[in-house]
């Protein structure tokens, strides 16, 4: 356990008032990841918030691995990481025992991942499938009249070869597979797929879209006005388009759980959990909720932070679809989908040091280990949705009658 | 700058596969979080994934006090820190300039935000507003009939006082200000709102609604079954019901841009800025989102981290709605409004090392500080959105005849 | 059986070319609605688009009572009309059987819910309970910021008796139940909400509303831009304003269908239907819908046309949220509720020749029936859901082990 | 005009009692549509509901026509009609001037619609265009996992040219476009999409999937369970999935209307519109509406029930988005889009009498007019929302210093 030398405390000075052209901005060149540029903008801070910065300016991280994932690095935030598990993983490329690294503050969330897994476990494993994936840019293109919109679409489609060339030019990875339009008044969206290998490739595919959107505008003479961004896509945004066509991966954990370990371990019949399903549908249903299932955006946030994810695609994230059935033989099948999980194995924070060592004890480091990794935080999640849900129906209150009528 | 002794690199061994019965478990007894416990912890993943934690196990924090905020505590993940700012806000709770600390590993975040902070305090500054707030749990009660379903919610109605009292007796700080009814089919849920002080107040809510639901159970006798939940509060997780009513802060930032600032540092006429909103706008009808804006989650998220959150709330937090105008004198007015922003400056990890050096450069340190955290978020929130808005449109693409025809 | 005279058949003249300086137009006087201007309107009609109208100019409804319901009168559509049921309902309101006028061209549809209520009726009848309702008008005040739009909602929750008398005194029925506020960017949106006695009431709360908003005009200062209307009532768009809170009436109905009559009659068991609900849901929840049942807008739709409600409110009553269970002893409980139908049985077209006549079949003709009403609709609905809910399920396909696994 | 003889009163019954052995059910026969059964079925009803029927039973319309449309035919609901119009349409199916048949209760609809296309016309008429269409059905196929789910999937991807002989071999209409795939859970959503001719389609593709649907159950062996429909089509539900993808017709109208007209006729400012788009917008996004613009279903179910169409697809035909902008030459750009409006002009209601007639005014019978139609509708749309956003303008209310400052 690393034990750093703390900056002496200073005394406070007046708060909020600051003058801007002090600040020392980086440049984006190296030096402003260097040691002298760190101290000087956290001696402004402490001295312009009159707040010692013991802690944050406390890291092990080599700063200038951050390049690229930060401006003004001035330290870190150090987010407790407690291990859950092992779970085990019967993926198509997860396969095994794993332990999971979860980034969180919210009290006993590791220790109720960890009771799901342990059910998990004894029930064979997390079965986890990953059934397809994309990343999106959806510039937008104004025309005088929907008809020329239409026509334009239509121009597109006969083009997909050269769009193809110029926007896969911009990289080694990104492929486009293929162009979803929208057509809206004088609007035609086109909504840009593409695979990006182990990357999140929301910046690939930016570039990747903005080159085969000023090829399209070189190309085609009736385009009045057009963005490369429309909220079409949509990032770090929930919407239905996210929920019906995936962003990232769409990925499915199920698990088929035998009743004597449901009832011995979380002291639940598989029927109590079946119907609290239901129940649980008509509130999501009238809420208007994108998610029928409990909490899965919380493993996905704690994974998201401890693994160098962005973790504001926990906006496209929290969307779930979960099933609940009993099956013949009286045992609990439970399954949730994730319509649009968003992780890479490669590119934004995943190779900085913390993020890295946790990436690495999922055996997520590598060329092609994002599907692996979108299917361990699938299997996370089941976990924790089975273990809430048991908790949920440990304060089920239920007549007595009832009872009898039924879980018998 | 701290800079920590790492431990020693140790020789991979073979990965993934476990003994779940030798993993150091936390207990919640003070030594699970003793420097013993952490090292076997610690020991124990690097064996068993073969992977040295070098860096998670270098903190500062410690680690006593994440007790109640983790289990399994083994390290940390350490999140690059850096600082946006100054920004101006001009707010009923933030009042001054305030450099803003944003946890993330997206690149050029930062600057971002810088950029647009620069227009927003040329503008004067960000005005923000609370303007409403709540916390919920909501239960859910089983009848024969949706006619007793209806009549139980009348009851309710008729025991108000009963039951504040003895949710309210579960901690000195949450006020049940009201119950909002669902009625469907023979279910009648029942959302507790409830004010929770500087808390984010899940727990707090979760413990008051508890009493308050048992105290239902044992004075009303038709109901048939009940949950603590049901998908209508709805945590974690985007919904309806949390746009139309708050679900921890409604806040909203607003300013009003004078064109020549706008010209001049984004690059951008008012017009544009209002051209693009509307084209985006139909994106956003059309795509099925709950936001019309374009990246609020990118702020929240790097806060949230920074400031001790509960990050999953991003799923909760990521619906906005901007809008923007071109005043009679020229100018650009933007503002946004975050329906449910669940924020706290005390409980959860707000206390914990560097998360509270973080809320101290913000001076949200101590009681009553909430509201101006939920600003500070707005104001920055909308900083983002104005840069991005202008970069998008610096992107723009539009005809010579058109530019002529509007812009001037 | 009427047999009415046709007018004569004319040569058709060259279409789609019209002066409309000759247009016969109704400007709401009496004569506007008798038989010359009418006769004219036809003959123009008939020359113009070289089409006799020999049946829409059939018509037994006296055209002056048309007056207020439409402009330009020419004549009818005749829509079908087949009687379903009988349908016996176990209402608040509406006791005892019913036979159901439906008015569709959709073939089967008559039968397919006669099929549900004969067994519906075999099960005692469909419970059916008004839970609550209302009809709103939702004006929205512009302000220079957040903070003086809120300010304003505070202000408007301290006048209530002044805004209740101005907006009451425009009627005698319309009566202010509450007004909830909603607050986003610099705009108050207020959605008023009233009780209408027996009508519909969007035309009577608009003029309580209009009332309301020129008071508000004239007593508070720093309004700086008004609307009487902002897409928040929603009137004829669906909504989840609209689902969460009832415009209209929130109508339940429920059956709990023995098994054994369920078997004989739709040749289904319980635990079939159940299960076809559980997957219907993921189906719901995955598309977006606001609807997890299957057709309710069937027996709504063409309830609505028979009765003279405003047809085009199906845009709000197509929402719904079922639930399906089966019970200790085996059976079917059955339910569905429509959180927003609007109708009524005073006003708007239910006082027409045919319309009355189904009201009268329906014995909802007269002061207090209007819920009624709701309820016989939403019987209608339910006896639908589940006729077609088992006609699905005869196309069930399943596996001979998965059928005995599960049905015995 | 018709002066059909009406039958003589008699005396009510007691109510609401029946004795369904007793009913005159129509079997499909010929002879349950002579005027036997007729008159049977009327005097039934009238007898047990004590309710003279002499309008209902007031008909033009040969009841043997009906057969297909209705069952247990009883007699005609009367809809008054008005024409509205003349409505120039400059569609590439629909060209010239329209008179348009509106079947409606509501009191001054057509007199609001008439006003609309007074201007649009002044204005040159609205531009329409379909874009897209299809008629959907959606079937539900379970597995023991996800991952046959999706390989499931991967093997229908290629088998669709049988699987397109085998559903296309069910008409000489339906042909089958394209089958987009939905995974989650444990199940594979099947939506076929067909193009239907001038059908609606649903029958149609039922049918036609229907007979998909069989043989990929006899040729793919790990189905477990399947169901012909799985609330992903989605029919008579409004629902994303509907309108991000056209079920129907895609259809758009557009308008420019200059601002003299707006100004001399609609007593506003296209600045005025443009604004109020602006906070309609906001309060579509906050009110979770699928449509932002007022009140396009009005227009929809009046010529839906004029012209025979299936009037419950309202549900889906209630969507739209609308668009406003301001032209550089200070005239109003005006459109909307309805992403998902089913249409016909074979099969259905179409052939009936009166409706028969309306569509004969429109140009709309015969073979290939089914897009013409759709043309009609939307340029109504538009028109009824251009009148209505002009009548909400009228009574805005906007400070002197406000207007000074904006319309100047």
């Amino acid at each position: 356990m690393g034990t750093p030398t703390l900056p002496a405390e200073r005394a406070p000075v007046a708060a909020h008032t600051t003058d801007p052209e002090h600040i020392p901005h980086a440049k984006g060149r190296p030096e402003d990841y260097g040691p002298e540029m760190i101290a000087a903008r956290q001696r402004y801070v402490e001295h312009v918030c009159g707040v010692p910065l013991r802690h944050v300016a406390s890291f092990s991280v080599p700063p200038d691995e951050t390049r690229g994932n930060i401006e003004n690095f001035t330290g870190v935030a150090q987010v407790p990481l407690g291990i859950a598990g092992p779970l085990h993983v019967d993926g198509e490329y997860a396969q095994g025992e794993f332990l999971i690294p979860l980034a969180t503050t919210e009290g006993s969330l590791v220790a109720s991942y960890s009771r799901g897994m342990k059910v998990v476990n004894l029930a064979g494993g997390v079965r986890t499938t990953v059934s397809g994936g994309g990343m999106q840019r959806a510039p937008v293109f104004v025309f005088d009249s929907a008809r020329e919109a239409r026509d334009f679409v239509a121009w597109v489609g006969t083009q997909l070869d050269a769009i193809r060339a110029v926007s896969e030019a911009t990289s080694h990875v990104a492929k486009l597979t293929h162009i979803e339009p929208f057509l809206s008044n004088q609007f035609a969206f086109l909504r840009f797929n593409f695979t990006t290998g182990d990357a999140g490739g929301q910046n690939m595919v930016g570039k990747a879209t903005y080159a085969a959107y000023q090829w399209i505008l070189a190309n085609h003479r009736s385009v009045r006005r057009a963005y490369l961004e429309s909220n079409f896509a949509t990032d770090k945004k929930p919407s239905w388009v996210n929920v019906l066509h995936p962003r990232g991966k769409r990925v499915t954990a199920e698990a088929t759980v035998p009743h004597d370990v449901l009832r011995h371990h979380l002291r639940v019949e598989p029927e109590q959990l079946a119907y609290h399903w239901g129940v649980a549908n008509v509130g999501a249903m009238l809420s208007g909720a994108n998610n029928n299932g409990l909490h899965s955006a919380n493993a996905i946030t704690a994974l998201f932070i401890a693994t160098g994810q962005d973790v504001a695609n926990v906006s496209e994230g929290a969307a779930a679809t979960t099933y609940v059935d009993v099956t013949p033989a009286g045992d609990l099948y439970f399954s949730i989908t994730i319509p649009s999980l968003i992780v890479a194995t490669h590119g934004g924070g995943t190779h900085l040091a913390t993020q890295r060592e946790c990436l690495a004890m999922l055996g997520c480091v590598g060329k092609g280990t994002v599907n692996k990794l979108a299917e361990i935080v699938a299997g996370t999640v089941l976990a924790g949705e089975l273990s809430l849900a048991a908790a949920i129906s440990s304060l089920e209150w239920v007549t007595a009658h009832e009872r009898l009528g039924r879980n018998r």
